[in-house]
């Protein structure tokens, strides 16, 4: 590949190489695209770090090659080590490439010791990023909607890009955390992006035929109403003939152009677009539609379950957005076809910093499913704010229906919506390649250790870090999704943000707007009833015991009561303090940490790169700024509001 | 003048001149542009009603002469009737058109009995239209800033508008109501816009042209930075000499090409746009600048004095926008040059509903002044409103800065953002027509009954209108400014808007923004007090007996209790009510008042041309539904805050 010169080297810098490339590697991995890389990578490696693809085994340190054992399917692969050589086999391309990866991690250890044959499986088949990117730039949307690392890395000036290094870099670096499917458009299909699936498919192969030596599958959004605006026809019915027809044939065309094409992503009947609503058919009508056409060549529709009255009445209280999913969906358990997944966002509402997981998961055991995070910090401090997910992701995956606390997966497959962009950074704020990097890493295993995962990500990013480096970036890492939270909307009831843009702090922005995201706060207290003795009845969404532990106040959570329950400033927490003054200390917590974070990450100017410090740098001042002016309103909001002043008799305006 | 098509006639319709039209005309205009149009207005009128422009005045109804009497200035005139014959004289061409439109208002009474001799004069020698009209259009803001009437009616695709038809209907409508200047560009006077002063000035130049036979001069907002931005100088300081040269030989420029050029309009130090705090220097300084460049042609600079800290921390209760213009300018009383007029809104903030008279007017004794109203209704419904200002515009004339009745004149002029765009009813909403209309009726007159302004506009707009339609209209559009103010923010305190596009209500949208427009409202009261006793001292701006009145809630009028002071929602009113139960009812009384307003304009149906008919139906139906929203926000809102329920017993949510 090019260089992609002023571009980061996220987490495969050279140096990564350096102890795979100063061995001698016996590779035997066949031919393919996947091969082709393995192939290369190593040849690189050794030519920069001075060791020698060898052509026999008699004196190699690693080899790798076809496996020997059952069971690990296209992607699994073994590793051990054993008389002074490491060996990584795999039944397919797919497998040997992730096992080169895992050397690469693993560095000098891989080449150090004996070590059992250890066998390795993602644990999720599907492990996809979600780009919402647009062609045409939107007028409001902007290149990428909730984008904040630049302009998008497949599409620009409303082409796809005729350079694709970038892309093909991206892709390396996808693989080497275990990501596997990608798909390059907004799920908000515009007029433009709607020709991706027909006239404009050459341009989505371009991207897929640079994706795939890195084990990727190219994925497109459609919109559900294609058969109307691209192929004239008077209805998009999905039980219609014709319709089905079209599919079909538009699916034939996207084969052949994409053999390996991964499938279609779907956002119907949700904040304005087109769906089986209108032709009185449900969800699964039109997710096996689109199913049945992309059935012959092995595709699959990912159908995103993110369906709610986004006009709802402020005033009607009946109606609670956290139960739309469940409601929708629940009722068609075992009517979608076995290649059709419903796309799952990780809780009710919105990728909020702080939400329970979605009862729609664990509810629906005859379909597929996938759990949707956002790896684009929407909410979260939109990649100007250092918030390392890795620990919500982690928390929602290890969530378990039942309240077991191992039995079955979550799901069939994690999606993250992409926070990457042309940025020379790749996310805008250095740090937030952390994210990027943790989403792969759990979709592969989702059990793992998200602490352990940042150490990799340290080690990688910055080959033989010292300790210093590596404890100062966890000292401002580890904590940041628990910081963000203290300093924004607290206990769980979300959605005090400067609407539209969702950057800022704006308690009252969402609370007389009809997207049924309100937290109806008054002179005596705060939150949202959604128990089922007198409230909406969300919590009985759940089953036991975690309907049991949400329905009261005495047992739910701390940090989700002002989801579940409208309280008073007086009420008293399992923390022991008043929510008022749990309110108080947390947000002037949470500005104290990031201030000290900040004063971390200046520390270790003298062990980063210049320009990725002083990025960083320039971020903590915005994200200090910030949180200071999230502390000060939501303070004050609510000292003007209950009249009780904080105990400790800080500053509030 | 080609005829406009589907373009409607506004209050100057065909009929209008049926009562001129069929008379027997002489006419002694001389030459000149306005002469022009008064004859061509007299033929085309007697073509189409069967009258007659006659040689001698031996057997005419109707004389338009020279004046035989001093006095009357380039735009007085004289009417009288005697003997059967109606005659109109006046000392220039723009007295004589003048005269001609008042004879088309008195209709058929102008020929009526007898008269004796009436002496019109303007009271205000400046009666001007400011458009805040971009040639490129502004991502965020648009074509025409705060416009709610269309595109422009001078730009359009990036240059002045070839055809200027449509502008010429316009000048011969505002010369109709009595306005003599326009200023065909945005007061944000971004990158394009800039070199309308230079190698633009052609476009500016055409525009003229097609004003001139109308009586209005042509003004052109400038950036202060033009030196530097269209320049190239390396500074835009008032006293630099090669900046003073810099400005008159570009202003040199524009009289070759425009001879009757009217002036600049500068938006200085205010809201990002560049001025002389950049070089140190005053805002005398800068002003005058432009003065002496315009000053050997007789023209004017308008300098605004909506100067104030847009980026003021909300925590700061010391600082207060209100005092702003008072403080910058008031110091600064006498400096200003003879030509330079400073342009100051009639209120302290910016066009709210209901402020205060600003204290500014009246404080500069030394200082030629022009009040800034504003025709389109930003702040006032959008055109989806119907909401008439004439009331809000003739009180604000009417105060006196030290309490008399009438003493002296509050400004030499007065100004009001147009409202008017390519809609086909120039307005948007076809009502907001009458806006137009009384602003350049006040501002010839600003003694003048509004009602009786109203009068005009509806005999005008609607020849020969039963009484039933003249009731209609007065009944929907005599209390609609009362209406509106209502069911929007209460008792003066304003601002309780969507952030950025102003429209609908957000109770909280500014209450922690940087723009100094707060209502500090909390558990307990609401309000700001802008005391000298207590507060930030703005009271004290205003002469006696007006800083006394304000200074204490009890003598402080209702209307703006909020505006001046901070009280309890127990606070009795002079009305007897309290402050809650005043905002409850009144927001129940706007809704129904609206409401009413949509049943008598369903009433009218019969009278009204269908489409007419139909827009302002349709804008109704918009108006109850947001009249709704306010109501119900602003007093849900204030439920949450005082816990105090409405005395009668009416939903609040």
């Amino acid at each position: 590949m090019t260089d992609p010169g002023d571009i980061d080297a996220a987490w495969l810098p050279s140096a990564a190489f350096r102890a795979v490339g100063s061995r001698r590697v016996l590779v035997r991995a066949g031919e393919g695209p996947q091969a082709g890389t393995v192939h290369s990578e190593l040849a690189e490696a050794c030519a920069r770090f001075g060791g020698r693809v060898v052509p026999d085994g008699a004196d190699a340190d690693l080899v790798l090659a076809p496996a020997d054992v059952d069971g690990l399917g296209d992607e699994g692969f073994t590793f051990e080590r054993r008389g002074g050589t490491t060996t990584v086999t795999a039944s397919g391309q797919r497998g040997l490439l992730y096992g080169l990866f895992h050397v690469v991690r693993l560095g000098e250890d891989a080449f150090t010791g004996e070590r059992a044959r250890e066998v390795h499986r993602p644990a999720l088949a599907t492990r996809m990023l979600d780009h919402w990117d647009n062609v045409a730039v939107h007028p409001v949307m902007g290149q990428v909607e909730r984008g904040y690392a630049g302009g998008s890395l497949f599409w620009a000036d409303g082409r796809a890009r005729g350079d694709l290094d970038r892309v093909r870099a991206y892709g390396r670096l996808l693989a080497a955390c275990g990501i596997n499917a990608v798909a390059v458009n907004n799920v908000n299909v515009h007029a433009t992006e709607a020709h991706l699936l027909t006239d404009r498919i050459g341009e989505v192969a371009a991207i897929a035929d640079v994706l795939r030596p890195y084990g990727i599958r190219t994925h497109l959004s459609v919109t559900f109403a294609a058969p109307v605006v691209l192929g004239g026809l008077p209805t998009a019915d999905p039980l219609d003939e014709a319709v089905r027809t079209w599919w079909a044939e538009a699916t034939r065309r996207v084969y052949e152009a994409i053999g390996d094409f991964g499938g279609y992503v779907v956002k119907a009947d949700s904040e304005g677009q087109p769906g089986p609503f209108a032709y009185g058919r449900s969800h699964a009508d039109g997710a096996n539609l689109l199913a049945a056409a992309l059935e012959p060549y092995g595709g699959t529709v990912h159908w995103r379950a993110f369906v709610y009255d986004h006009r709802q009445d402020w005033r009607d209280r009946s109606t609670d957005r956290a139960r739309a999913a469940y409601d929708h969906f629940t009722p068609l358990d075992g009517r979608f076809a076995p290649n059709a997944v419903l796309q799952v966002k990780h809780g009710p509402m919105d990728f909020q910093v702080r939400e329970p997981v979605s009862p729609l998961i664990g509810a629906m055991p005859r379909t597929r499913l996938a759990v949707e995070v956002q790896a684009t910090q929407e909410y979260t401090g939109q990649q100007r704010h250092v918030c390392w997910l890795g620990p919500m992701w982690s928390e929602a995956l290890r969530f378990r229906p039942d309240g077991s606390v191992s039995a079955g997966r979550l799901a069939d497959g994690l999606v993250a919506v992409s926070n990457a962009g042309d940025d020379p950074f790749w996310t805008g704020h250095p740090l937030a390649q952390a994210n990027l990097y943790t989403f792969g890493r759990l979709a592969w295993d989702p059990a793992a250790d998200p602490r352990a995962v940042l150490d990799e990500w340290i080690a990688l990013t910055h080959p033989g870090a010292p300790e210093r480096l590596v404890d100062g970036l966890h000292a401002v890492l580890d904590g940041s999704w628990s910081t963000y939270e203290k300093y924004t909307a607290p206990l769980g009831v979300g959605f005090m943000v400067q609407p539209g843009h969702h950057y800022g702090p704006s308690v009252d922005g969402y609370e007389y707007s009809p997207w049924g995201t309100y937290h109806f706060a008054d002179r005596d207290g705060v939150g949202v009833d959604r128990s089922a003795a007198t409230g909406t009845g969300y919590a009985a969404q759940y089953a036991k015991p975690w309907s049991e532990v949400y329905e009261s106040p005495e047992t739910c959570p701390d940090e989700l009561l002002l989801f579940f329950h409208h309280v008073s400033y007086g009420h008293v927490l399992h923390s022991g303090k008043t929510v008022i003054q749990h309110i108080y200390d947390t947000h002037f917590e949470g500005v104290e940490e990031a201030e000290e974070a900040r004063r971390v990450w200046e520390g270790l100017a003298d062990l980063v790169e210049p320009a990725r410090h002083a990025r960083v740098a320039e971020r903590f001042e915005e994200q200090v700024r910030c949180a200071r002016e999230w502390r000060d309103q939501v303070n004050s909001y609510f000292l003007r509001k209950s009249g009780v002043p904080d105990g400790r008799g800080r500053t509030v305006y």
